[in-house]
């Protein structure tokens, strides 16, 4: 079955710092036109950071749903910023830690039905403290939780952002991490 | 440390079908204001379907990304719907199957930055096929895709859509699924 959209017209509806919404005209495979509404974001990285057998997890206020989530360390890629070069930077910002050896994962979409935004996932060893650099306005707690705590608190419905379960399930996934327990 | 923000304003933007734009005015834990764009979504579902050791995969265009993804079946919840009658109604339309099994194994946030969008997972097993109920309009391909496969598939990078490997990590770290292997 022939899947693909065609889009033939973007209208701007709101150009943001952070998102951009537009109006999309597509045309279906079918022939029908119909409308999309799409929100453009410049994508993000996150880092599962491994000290020792413990996870760095950040605990941050997110407006978006009005609650303190527990996640992995990510950010916002600024403009044309080299995914990985953001990782390093979002990693010593957030939590002081810097790594020599931060290794790409995987990526995901984090909601394909009308956003676009990429979170591209690093895996990082080696963790070296040196001082966080958050700005006067950045409000978090960094957390060393060990990774069968972790695991847990996945099971107890606590951890629920999906960057961070998506890294996770790539890190087992890659290392059948559970077939050592 | 002092997480929280406190909303003090939400100014809408945009009033879509699927979401809703806000530019929100919060006050920072240190009294200082700033804006926050906030988007908007009632939320869905998406179910981690097995036939036997086969998992049910949808293949799907997504306007937002302008590519073809392979996801779990899913759908928007409509207005207050129950998210359980939710994940059996998108089971049936999407892929013809129906289960009277269906357990909820957790939620996520999709893009916790700016979004509010939280989508509830379900596993359903003992699949019986009644015939599909998709509208003219919806075009996607149906996929019993052996679970070795699927993680091959994630391995290869091939899976990016987050509510599926979210739905595998709540999965796995359920079933401790790797430690059959």
């Amino acid at each position: 079955m022939e899947l693909r959209e065609k889009i033939i017209n973007k209208e701007d509806i709101f150009k943001g710092k952070i998102i951009d919404v537009k109006m999309l005209d597509v045309e279906l495979p079918n022939g029908k036109m119909a409308k999309r509404e799409v929100v453009y974001h410049n994508g993000a990285v996150g880092i599962l950071a491994f000290k020792e057998d413990k996870v760095l997890i950040v605990e941050q206020y997110r407006t978006a749903i009005d609650d303190i989530l527990l996640e992995i360390p990510a950010g916002k890629i600024d403009g044309d910023e080299d995914p990985l070069e953001c990782a390093h930077r979002e990693l010593r910002e957030e939590t002081g830690y810097i790594s020599e050896n931060i290794e790409y994962i995987g990526e995901i979409v984090t909601s394909a039905g009308f956003c676009n935004e990429i979170i591209k996932l690093y895996c990082a060893t080696d963790l070296k403290y040196v001082g966080d650099d958050r700005d006067d306005d950045e409000f978090l707690n960094v957390k060393e939780m060990p990774v069968a705590e972790l695991r847990e608190l996945i099971g107890e419905g606590k951890i629920i952002d999906s960057k961070t379960l998506s890294a996770i399930c790539f890190y087992d996934n890659k290392n059948k991490a559970y077939s050592n327990k």
